[in-house]
């Protein structure tokens, strides 16, 4: 690991609430330090005290298996005291505010909360109200910069760098905080990025983030170097258009077929759980070309290598 | 911290169930061992070894975001191994009774259950039949002791010390645990204890535990050192008389000009979670004399040096 | 603690997925190591760095206070890092399939999964789709294999030994994990097994597993040295017959008149939590020859001795 002093001159930043804001020396700096702790995690003994007697605190308003069970180990494996607080238990049902959970929380002196939230901006008005780093676990359709993170790690080792890249990011890109924090990220690492979706999956302007619009698979996969597919928010769609699910995977869904479209080499990403028959098919999810396990696995790296980043901004050091 | 044989010299209990039946020395003795928490808490490592191999476990029946979370760092950075278990997820559900439930942890070798209960006395008749040590961490509408030590731990730092001090508890007197422990531990250390109420929130009988009763805020806060606001337990009020929130609110709610009541340097706390608007309005809660912070961060630290003090009383030591 | 070498030799698996499969020496060593544990839990420090730096998930598709409670307790005492992961916060309500989210965990390195789920066979197949071990805390109706080696314990240590001695499995042995997981094991070792129960709570072909069938206690218990009393389990009787339970007790009950058929020595056992009353009076329950306590007592150092053998056999061990 670089020292604390080369550190926070590398990483500037109190906070990760999401990739807008970070320069690609500090992108890049996060995923050194991620590539650090995936050959910690695959040795026997998975444990390093760096963050020995601080406190993590995962504060979810949202459930998440994959999520919260990554950070839990990833500060597990670091040496911190780790809590899980999921709102079903908490106060929030008395009738608390978020903003009085977070000064209560902030009171225990934690070094470092963990957040998820259905609502976008809801992690950095939270992070506003403590003294200590806040890791933005995914806000509304806002930013998820961990997912992010850890899906440039994957491509990276898979492909041996991101520059040059033609990464295709397939579906419900409307409600998705992980296409959004993608598409900043690959942008600033000179990725070309397209999205593919249907009208109604997409946020008016997105094209002012930097990226290519498709309609069909076939046109947009055609050469990606990366299919990132991602998952049909249903739980999401409130008022908006909700498809017909075998129509979809008809259109957009990536079976062996419409994977045929991008380059011979082309890996298939998703950021799980997966709807399987609905946005993938299970050859592809589970074919050769597949980095859907490398990605969970990098997750653990990746969210080590921020906690760890974050540790060395503390009041004291 | 003290030596092991010094400590349980000055704290003679196996168990802490209640603020009833401590000396004002053992009390004392607490607050001197809480202060050593504070001061650990807040260094960048926050952690001691002196739990290290015991086992916690935090059996709460009934739901609390603050009280089980600070109880969980406090075992955490004393290095104890510290297991929740909430009554969601037992087989209470499936219906062992408490008893079962206490003989059956018990035989897992732990070295101090936490216990949270809804019927007053639930957590003392645990306590016979377990080998270990427990702390009440609140038992219906009975006591909540380590609430009153991090009341009295947060009073006696803002205020030098607590003998002499008038001390005014409003509210919902009735249903509060809080309001019992608080009035049993400043009267043990010599402050003048006020309790303010509608008649229909008070217990029958107040008086006799050393209290002067108010029925107007004018009158009980008048030249009041400390103004201790109560939650208004909503939930608990099953038969008894439900008052308007509106009207509670004009009459016993804290805002600014109730405040001016009471001495120009008087500081105000509340256990949380607060219901803003009810009992007490944000001016006065997010006012610069409120301590209700200080309090949760007090209230880790008397967890601490609660569970230290404890654990001189294992069986082979 | 045997040697790493040693231990691997004495127990060439991998997962513990049942009873089955496993010789009498391999049960016979797994009982060593756990009188190993039995006398570390009864030191004040109750800690080894065995599986320091490892990860241990637990995963529980059906909720456990005593099973679960149990293993966490049992994986930190040996310096694991710990993570609980139950259903109701996990991304199968999103319906991920089981085999996803085992991939899932996987990709996280763990070194044991903990699994119980309400289908026979779920563990095995989850265990086929990952790289570390799996222990079976019970799947469905068809094995409990850490239940029947904790009961195995406790008797051992009752009686001496296990070989020839006559074991009486009173109830409900159509729905229990635990009478197929102690039939083996009781029967691997020599002890003489009966089965005691209505023909409508007695699986069709029970004889062929090695077992005396009885349809009255007075005929069952005669003689019995070992009398092991199931959990009627009322939740899982769907379709099936469900008996009153009053007429129920009356006939299969285990109250002082009926254990009195038994050895004058004759031991009580039940694997909690109890029905008191239907299955049980607590004049036995509670009573001198009650071994109930103890069995929960083994159950951690059972679970601790399992997680040390198999931690033996990791990839890189």
């Amino acid at each position: 690991m670089p020292t604390p002093a080369a550190s926070t001159a590398l990483f500037p930043h109190r906070h990760l609430l999401g990739i807008a804001g970070l320069s690609p020396a500090e992108i890049s700096h996060l995923l050194a330090a991620a590539e650090d702790a995936v050959a910690l995690n695959r040795q026997v003994e998975k444990k390093r005290a760096t963050l020995r007697g601080r406190t993590q605190i995962n504060l979810f308003f949202e459930n998440s298996t994959r999520t919260q069970s990554s950070f839990e180990i990833a500060g597990k494996r670091l040496g911190a005291d780790v809590m899980n607080m999921s709102v079903g238990n908490s106060s929030m049902k008395k009738g608390e505010t978020v903003l009085d959970t977070a000064a209560t929380l902030n009171a225990m002196r934690p070094d470092v909360i963990v957040v998820r939230h259905h609502a976008a901006g809801a992690v950095a008005l939270l992070a506003q109200k403590v003294d200590c780093s806040v890791v933005n676990a995914g806000d509304g359709a806002h930013e998820h910069p961990t997912q992010a993170l850890l899906d440039a790690l994957t491509i990276k080792r898979a492909k041996g760098g991101i520059h040059g890249l033609v990464v295709a990011i397939c579906g419900d890109v409307l409600h998705s905080r992980v296409a959004r924090s993608n598409i900043l990220l690959l942008n600033a690492l000179g990725a070309e990025v397209r999205v593919i979706a249907p009208s109604t999956l997409l946020p008016v302007g997105i094209e002012r983030m930097g990226v290519k619009v498709f309609r069909t698979m076939r046109e947009g996969l055609a050469g990606a170097d990366v299919v990132m597919m991602l998952r049909l928010q249903l739980e999401r769609m409130n008022g908006s258009f909700v498809p017909s699910v075998k129509e979809y995977f008809a259109h957009f869904g990536l079976d062996a077929a419409k994977l045929a479209y991008a380059a011979p080499d082309a890996v298939v990403m998703h950021p799980g759980p997966m709807n399987r028959g609905v946005e993938i098919a299970s050859e592809v999810a589970d074919g050769p070309r597949s980095l859907i396990r490398d990605q969970v696995e990098m997750g653990v790296a990746v969210r080590m290598a921020v906690l760890e980043t974050l540790a060395q901004h503390l009041p004291d050091a």
